[in-house]
């Protein structure tokens, strides 16, 4: 059996339990049924010790979990008490403190709880606390979504620890080329901006996106990944909010196009977002819409190159249930026979 | 103590050891620090249950192992009785049958011996035997560096396992593109195989790379990642060398390039490995020398892209230590504290 807890509830947490319920055979077929003790989001949720059923989840998917008959002012406390075996955690963090979700995270491993999150705040901000307490707790702690969410361009970066990175280079922040494209074809910046809140595009406020801590905390974390030790603090962030809407709009004609471009220089741990010129026909320049973009290169001269969506919800849902086959996975196997 | 046997001593053997050499700190600050208790190939090599030195192993890269003074007629059954808690394998196997390799493999884990080889007709033939004898045993097996060899390219699609693949297409052998690249430049195609081979970018027989089983390998292991069950012997592949040199010549003046395609379509199971024509300006078909490509539909219509190079040997033994760090990592987490 697989003790799963769900923290957090809103689209990602809503998209996640469909999953889930859809494809719990795969789950049971790897050699673990799995079976959700608790949901909860910031006002409370519900437990149930014995498993809530797929009907009550599903029905807490359509209603609100608000809205269900057991719902129950309970906090992580209620919930960290049925030793949940892994939490999927999908709270939007404060960008500033990373909080509520690194006392989560902290309190979830503390009592042996490994944690799947798509939230990449806490990670940028804590990045070898929380893996070094992990390693400390033997527990499993899984973020694939955090970066390109959909794309699990995470897992190539850890393959890539074995080879010497010499920079990376990446469109990270979706939104952020919606709206220099909507300046490119004549708004100003200001009625861009409104235009992208307007189609759901753009949060109500847009300057994690536009402003670069958003891009800048997934570039946090990949350098992590590669065994840096740097923090979003540190991150040199710039802005697109100021751009001339003019610079933007003539910037084609010179061939070029202004995105919000993430570097990794790694050599000497510097890591900057800010808005680029870049060749139009280049991989960076093409990035349009939902898709984000990553130029890896290496010490060798050659260069990776990956494209691919971020999310809507329902692929980082996908990607954090990949998250959760590869842990159950590895509970199967590595936690079975301690060699060495 | 991390007990390391290596188990072929080629060119990827000998690049592995002066990775394994270098950067023997990283494994050390994960927590363990490496021996390498014994060096073998197909004649024999050398084992030392107190570790084989640093300075013996860069003399056995310089000079070969065959030439080692201490080197005996030993086989891999000498090596396994130390122990190892894994085994770096880089012996070229048959692609019929997959041995020595398959035996190799079984006797490793089998003794609870870890593997990580950069061998694709192994796992291409008997992915899911290996798999499950891996996970009875409770060991790794890491196989990142079997296709696009120097692009992780198989973390990432482990990656995608959470989420619904409906098809992929790829160039995963460069000896191809080098030789079709030949022809469109004019040699005809025996002139053009002829030349790869004196260039060494074509083995003496070059039927495995131009005739597709090299490509077919990869994608049926890319397509049992994702949860097929499909051998090589499945794979429907059509050679490139019977390629009329006029066709192959005048397609760019088409618009298209006749490139050596895989293709996996996932709902129907089916792989293929044929020359296709593909468009000049796409991906696929700007792909050229030392480079692979692969493109990932979703069935939400999206596409991830990944491009990056494959080998040299350098590249792939980088990939190969990427697997080894994994290893350390999980060994260290999941195997320290058995949850659920």
């Amino acid at each position: 059996m697989l003790k799963i807890a769900l923290v957090g509830f809103g689209n990602v947490g809503k998209s996640f339990t469909k999953v889930l319920i859809n494809r719990a055979a795969e789950l049971t077929r790897l050699g673990l049924e799995p079976c959700v003790v608790g949901v909860i989001a910031s006002r409370g949720g519900l437990i149930n010790d014995k498993c809530i059923s797929s009907r009550m989840l599903m029905e807490l998917v359509n209603k609100g979990l608000y809205n269900a008959f057991n719902f129950r002012v309970i906090d992580l406390m209620d919930l960290i008490k049925l030793k949940p075996d892994i939490a999927v955690v999908s709270i939007p963090p404060s960008y500033r403190t990373g909080e509520p979700n690194l006392t989560i995270y902290r309190l979830l491993m503390s009592e042996g709880t490994s944690v799947i999150t798509a939230d990449k705040t806490g990670l940028a901000l804590a990045y070898w606390e929380l893996i070094n307490e992990s390693k400390a707790r033997g527990v499993f702690l899984g973020f694939t979504a955090t970066v390109m969410a959909g794309t699990p361009v995470i897992q190539l970066i850890k393959g890539l620890r074995g080879r010497v990175v010499e920079n990376i280079q990446g469109v990270l922040n979706a939104t952020s080329n919606y709206v220099l494209t909507l300046v490119e074809n004549g708004l100003t910046m200001s009625e861009a901006i409104k235009r992208a809140i307007e189609d759901k595009i753009a949060e109500p406020d847009p300057s994690i996106d536009l402003g670069g801590l958003d891009a800048a905390a997934k570039a946090t974390i990949l350098a992590n990944v590669l065994g840096l030790n740097v923090s979003l603090r540190n991150v040199n962030v710039q802005s697109l909010m100021n751009l001339n809407d003019d610079y933007v709009k003539e910037s084609t004609r010179r061939g070029v196009r202004i995105k919000q471009v993430a570097s990794i220089d790694l050599p000497n741990r510097v890591i900057s977002v800010k808005p680029m010129e870049v060749p139009v026909n280049s991989v960076l320049g093409s990035i349009t819409g939902n898709y984000n973009a990553l130029i890896i290169r290496l010490n060798d001269g050659r260069e990776i190159t990956v494209i691919g969506p971020t999310g809507p919800a329902e692929a980082t849902a996908e990607v954090m249930f990949s998250d959760l086959l590869e842990y159950t996975d590895l509970l199967l196997t590595m936690g079975k026979r301690i060699k060495g």
